[in-house]
């Protein structure tokens, strides 16, 4: 038999799920005194569901479970690869949640602050950094159409991240319309949009002459080019300038009152900042959507946005939503590098020789847990040599059962 | 779209999924304190390890996951069931964790006191208490031959249901070979056994006559068949009378070493009780076995055993262990069913009125945090009407922006 876990996947020692535990702890508590509530879905999603959720690349990517029985029996003479499978494992939190949301209505507070911490599956490639089972810690926030909703994920989250020692982070806050309203007014025609944008986000890799260069051969309006062209040269790329520019110029008061608000909130604990090409994955954003990043780590730490079209396609009326998402893999990722170490109930032996009674071991231990989590084990012959296996191990203390002495060992009591 | 879970899965409301973080808060607070360390595993499992993995009845009842890409078009080909799918989701915590000892044996310490608490799916059929994903609450020993280990996990589970709030339950307990052992000296062939249990079993149906009646048409030995009867009408089922009856006496040694000592142990709070008809599903067991009843409730609350045969697959190398779940599902249905209700920070609204900067709310719920769980709400022009509302949705008490008052509701601070 086979004894390592699936490709992509994890198993998990006690040092890295207690820092995950904790990881999870704080984040939740945080979650909590904010009045946000936890609720949970299933692992699995029918699988209509997950295919019409304009989940982007995740689409292709879900597990597929197998039908059974005479159900299966069917499928396999119909012969295609569709119809072999009517359910899946969920890509993301955000399609069960709107989900949940549609069935739930009724008995659910309006707006619905709402916790989701649980795993996720994606069939990625495997490669360092990705795995196939991973865990997102999301909060969402849903009937609330006001900025207000918005400035609270932000306030919350950036919370949770300073509550387990993240500094020094910058929120990065955008919205995809504001650049294409500008596009728009340069005299970029609508359905070229796309295609521009591509050319736009090369800007850091190819430059202002470069992203000038490809839009020409794209023979694009010149006119229009050269608007674009003068806008990089001149290298002000504030939420200010791209506004004046915009041709919806309301488009931006929104995000201006977001930022606002947060830079009141932050106490110089972190940054908010306009970031005119910051565009997240999933198709479903139909707006503002966010990311933080840490300077000392690359790739974003977490991300979210306003989905205000998904729970509609559920309930057939609309219901405003935007939600913020901890990438947990990569917070814990860093914190292991760094070496952090889960501020948790300090590890002591009870340590029993073979000819007393194990249930008198039993109720000693009951007496020292509290202080310590308490592990009872027979005492070995070689003492000296187990104690050093016990502190290696973590253990802070050994006490013996037949006398009244605590010792504390030597490394970890420092 | 559709609204629902899928059947025989649950969407969990936040009332509901408060009850159930708390319980499992409060039983990994008891694990932990007692020097068991939690991992994790993958909830999938490669397919070829799931078949070989003695679960009984469970293997038929494993969602299997679609191969992709090529090798599903290789798969669709051969055209047969068993070609389609190379992993599944696990039916229990039994068969990752002995995968993930033989994984990572040489980091682990001896013994291994492990947690487990996660999802596992069960494709059953859907009827009322049966869940098709559910969660498990396990702690094993791994490496320990003694009977200690079976003293440990019984205290541990005990003192983890009590600290919920469950009391006067019994821990019944057996070993599947006593029964065996005295049917054989009673005259019974080795290759009749199994037979003759299922009949033993029906006693509680059937009664001591019921039992002869149907031995008798099997057409089993006339003297075996008696002194069954004789056993069964004499009415003393306790441990050392089946001990008398046994062909291999100290087969019972270990059973009764078991039950003095957590009769030592359980400071009258709960039961142990030998049950000489115990059979727990699960064909990896090996010996004792066990189950926790209530008198109050039907059906078990907990149930575990020694499985000895089942790391050696993976490893080549026998290694002993001994696990105990917990129903989790089982436990939460209870409580609920009781309207038992979670101990949590009371829950706090903060209420403001549209022209405020909103920052200033979240700064002034920043100081309200701590002794509360504070949900900031947009003030309605009904006020005594959301009042009510806040009240019937379990909210302790009412804050405003723009003054010191905290209002205390009602009914929830009775």
């Amino acid at each position: 038999m086979k004894i390592n876990p699936l490709k992509g996947m994890k198993d998990y020692l006690p040092d890295e799920m207690r820092l995950r535990d904790f990881v999870q702890g704080k984040i939740l508590e945080t979650y909590r005194a904010s009045g946000f509530e936890r609720i949970s879905t299933p692992m699995l999603e029918d699988m209509e569901n997950l295919d019409k959720s304009d989940g982007g690349d995740n689409l292709n990517l879900i597990f597929k479970v197998l039908k059974r029985g005479e159900k299966l029996n069917a499928a396999l003479e119909k012969g295609d690869e569709k119809s072999l499978s009517d359910m899946g494992l969920r890509y993301d939190l955000t399609l069960p949640l709107s989900r949940y949301y549609a069935a739930n209505r009724a008995v659910l507070p309006t707006p619905f602050k709402v916790i989701q911490t649980d795993r996720v599956f994606r069939a990625e490639r495997p490669q360092k950094g990705r795995l196939r089972e991973f865990v997102q810690c999301d909060i969402d926030i849903l009937g609330d159409d006001s900025v207000n909703a918005e400035i609270e994920l932000i306030d919350v989250t950036a919370r949770a991240l300073l509550s387990i020692g993240f500094e020094d982070f910058t929120v990065n806050i955008n919205d995809r319309r504001m650049l294409r309203s500008m596009l728009t007014a340069m005299g970029f025609a609508q359905d070229t949009l796309d295609s521009v944008c591509i050319t736009f986000d090369k800007m850091d890799k190819i430059g202002a002459e470069g992203v000038k260069k490809e839009l020409t051969e794209k023979e694009y309006p010149e006119s229009a080019i050269e608007a674009l062209d003068a806008f990089l040269k001149a290298g002000d790329f504030s939420i200010q300038r791209v506004a004046e520019l915009m041709e919806d110029k309301t488009l931006s008061d929104r995000l201006i009152a977001i930022i606002d608000a947060v830079n009141a909130l932050t106490d110089g604990r972190y940054k908010i900042a306009y970031a005119p090409s910051l565009v997240r994955g999933q198709g479903y954003y139909t707006g503002v959507v966010f990311e933080i990043t840490c300077a000392a780590f690359s790739g974003a730490v977490a991300g979210g946005g306003r989905y205000d079209g998904m729970i509609g396609k559920f309930l057939g009326q609309q219901v405003p939503a935007v939600g913020f998402s901890i990438g947990f893999e990569r917070i814990c990722g860093i914190l292991l590098e760094q070496g952090y170490k889960a501020p948790v109930a300090q590890k002591l032996a009870l340590l029993y020789r073979d000819d007393v009674p194990f249930a008198d071991v039993l109720k000693k231990a009951g007496t020292l847990r509290g202080e310590y989590a308490v592990t009872v084990l027979p005492q070995q012959k070689k003492l000296g040599k187990q104690l050093g296996n016990l502190e290696n191990a973590g253990f802070a203390a050994v006490a013996f059962f037949d006398n009244e002495e605590i010792k504390v060992l030597g490394k970890t009591a420092e």
